[in-house]
């Protein structure tokens, strides 16, 4: 399994004014994709914090760690500065992402959403990029993506703005991820327990999960209540999408037999 | 400024299937509290993911770390044990969390929610803590949230469903959060400018927060459109909320005065 890694950047979100919706997008795309995230985090609009972060991300070697945030021309944008110095590259004027900005400011200029398209050093920031780097396109606003590669992983930095992220996501990210992840493939089966206490369904749970090391067996807790029943998810990657669906219909078969003699009936099964 | 750092634990948000609104919910009442969230993190069910995140947090000094998630009766609920390995301390069964649990399930029993209120091995595992920690009684649930003071740090876990954690939370944590924070202040104003261009604003935001330097000044990005106008916040701590009040006004006056002479002007000013 492909191991990716979120970096969310923005004081906004540690101070609770915004909710980071992003990296739960993010999560769910990869995951579907055949990637896997392995760990996610919220750092401040700090040089040091953000760069110190990469590096001990970089330390646990994912393949691949996205940057959310920080992308834009104010000062307290730094995510590409903090890339910059984490992997000891500088940051040069990169002439690619430069056509990306002035073409950007042009149309904006055209459409009246901004004043005119000269290119301040505000706007000349953004395109900025650690030297080895390479933008990817923004379909929807000024500030290119950027994608490096350092040694054994590839940092890629998005916007943001929600709209921005996807937009770079679907048209430059995909297909480079597509590539990175492989044939790897993921199954996830949901079901509805006639169940209303997890104390109760967790040796039936270890049962499972000790003959089906492969397969993730999680139940999701929630308040306890009269309508109360306990959802349950069995997951497996594998090297393709056959191999995860056939590690967990084996555990499957394996739970509805351990289900039976707890007299522990399932509701209903659905994929994903 | 007292420094806070969470660390969400659980699959099910790193795969994308939940949107985590536990860590927002934190952010929001930790600052309105006085203190500041300096980093927050998603991990793996997986023990030796979360006592390295653990070890890296305590590493960055912060006064308190929370938890969530992963303190339930199952396998997959290991928490607890990633703390016990994080600080060095063995888990024991605690008898005041095994009276909480215990008198937790005659009520769930009483009420229907269980089948009965035997004390399982799985039940008993929610009152299993780090030795010297003590339990947290929780008033939607069964298992306790936990409070450990280890070195200068305290760390608290508090379950993942969401009404339990508030519970806690509201409950138990409130009081020792504000002994943890003192007076510490926090003030906020939010703006909406006449602009729709954050490039031009740049240098405008850095002249204001380098006349103010202990004031953030952030502007907040949305999509370029017909509608889009900038929102920017001026926040700051201070030893009381006055002193927060008093540096941010300062802010506000200078930041009116630039802005005047970039032609641009205020729409709104609120607090918050």
């Amino acid at each position: 399994m492909i191991d990716v890694e979120i970096i969310a950047i923005g004081n906004e979100i540690l101070a609770g004014d915004v909710l980071d919706t992003n990296t739960n997008w993010l999560c769910k795309r990869i995951t579907a994709l055949g990637g896997s995230v392995a760990h996610a985090s919220i750092v401040r609009d700090d040089l040091d914090d953000i760069a110190r972060e990469l590096r001990e991300s970089i330390a646990r070697h994912p393949a691949l760690i996205i940057t959310t945030g920080g992308l834009g021309p104010t000062a307290d944008d730094m995510t590409l500065a903090a890339v910059a110095k984490a992997v000891g590259a500088p940051l040069t004027l990169n002439s690619e992402a430069l056509d990306m900005v002035r073409q950007k400011y042009e149309e904006l200029a055209r459409a009246g959403y901004v004043a005119d398209a000269h290119i301040t050093p505000a706007r000349e920031k953004t395109a900025r990029l650690p030297k080895g780097a390479i933008p990817l396109g923004n379909p929807v606003g000024a500030a290119p993506g950027v994608s490096l590669t350092a040694g054994d992983v590839r940092i890629v930095s998005l916007p943001g703005v929600p709209a921005e992220l996807k937009g770079i996501f679907e048209s430059s990210l995909k297909p480079i991820l597509k590539e990175i992840f492989g044939k790897g493939g993921y199954h996830q089966v949901l079901l509805v327990l006639d169940c209303n206490d997890e104390s109760i369904l967790a040796p039936v749970l270890e049962a499972t999960a000790r003959d089906h090391p492969r397969v993730y067996v999680k139940s999701r807790a929630r308040r306890f209540g009269p309508e109360y029943k306990i959802r349950l998810t069995l997951s497996a990657t594998g090297e393709n999408e056959e191999e995860a669906v056939r590690a967990v219909d084996d555990a499957l078969k394996s739970l509805r037999d351990y289900l039976n003699s707890a007299g522990i009936s399932i509701e209903s099964v659905e994929e994903g």
